[in-house]
């Protein structure tokens, strides 16, 4: 998979892509990420690629000359399967589309900065809006960042151990169960006996039931309204 | 506010904390973030901090000891207002959770990593679980920069322009307006002619109304029910 990702602070992603799982997907060449710097399509001397709302009021608006000369000269090199854009107003990111996106092969990521970017280029050139939440940040750069781990960890040989994707917490339509390690007692505080029982039948009930009440607990609009009970029997 | 970062990836911050909104927060003096090595705390010669899950299964889990220790040590020298745990079970970030984390003085923010992190650790050390949406991540490093980016703007003196974050999507419980710059007519398209009118009060109502639409359109669950000739007339 290649990502291109536009932003005005390149630079930022510096550390973030060589460190962590990025950095591993990046070396076992699973994944390549190039970072435009959109000022270097900015208007005029300066490289200007931002100026005030029409009508007045704070913050500055990214102009659409800069962002779609950046996007043209990517798109005349290779065809890309989606232009997504990342804002607070799009949808809400969720494991399915992080699925759906790991099967694609060329991705332009656009941040945002600044308090907006003109409407006419989320209009013309982007294909998705996601959203990684009810919250407003600075820029687009740390919802490209969680999109790219997240997809990045489900392209086949990025994690070592494959499995572990898919146990994750809603792969399965769930949370997670709880997980204990050594030592099987600290400070008083003891792991569930089951746990330590070596009984792997047991120990396998006891994960999708303690899946299953923390589900319950935390996050029930996850079980589409069955009860407990009904969901014991599915 | 001074925030301790806790990560098995310490690396991971380091550009992502010089530039952009964090960069400005912590030059301004507004915001100092540390990040902690949990290695540092590692048990034995390897500096040890995970091993497997009890009773199973792919996957590494972080050990209780390393965390207690290095919480311990923060502990020791000032109080904390909150110990958070960046995971995808926790209560779904939103901009009412930042604009109260954003009052607050010390945080500690965990960020989990490999499999999972020892339940001992959530159920005695951690105040508050946050979670950036139903996504699996690499770790807790993307959210934990995710949330510090969302706080530290809302500390006055970080944005240059303060008016420009409380008229932010969420902050108004509605999504924001459509947002335009020069030119006035870029190939074919043109921006709205009221923006260009000077009419202040249609400006504002343009705006209202756009705001309106688009919420509707987009996350009418943030209407709360409310029809949108009842929030006209509000």
């Amino acid at each position: 998979m290649r990502i291109d990702v536009i932003s005005v602070i390149p630079g930022f992603f510096e550390s973030s892509l060589e460190k962590g799982l990025l950095g591993i997907a990046r070396k076992k060449e699973h994944v390549q990420v190039y970072v435009h710097n959109l000022h270097d399509y900015g208007l005029g001397k300066y490289k200007q690629v931002d100026d005030t709302p029409f009508g007045g009021g704070a913050g500055m608006v990214i102009r659409p000359e800069p962002v779609f000369a950046c996007i043209e000269a990517l798109m005349t090199e290779r065809s890309y399967d989606a232009v997504i854009f990342m804002t607070p107003d799009g949808d809400r990111i969720d494991q399915s589309t992080a699925n759906r996106l790991s099967r694609l092969k060329n991705l332009i990521i656009l941040c945002g900065h600044y308090k907006a970017v003109d409407e006419r280029i989320r209009k013309k050139l982007v294909t998705m809006e996601i959203s990684v939440g009810d919250v407003v940040l600075s820029g687009g750069e740390i919802p490209a960042l969680l999109l790219m781990d997240a997809v990045a960890r489900l392209i086949p040989g990025v994690l070592g151990d494959s499995e572990s994707a898919l146990t994750d917490s809603f792969q399965t339509g769930m949370l997670d169960c709880e997980y204990y390690t050594r030592p099987a007692e600290f400070r008083g505080m003891r792991v569930p006996e089951v746990l330590l029982s070596g009984h792997h039948k047991k120990i396998e009930e006891w994960r999708s039931e303690n899946a299953l009440k923390r589900t319950q607990e935390r996050r029930p609009d996850l079980l589409d309204g069955d009860s407990i009970e009904e969901l014991r029997k599915k």
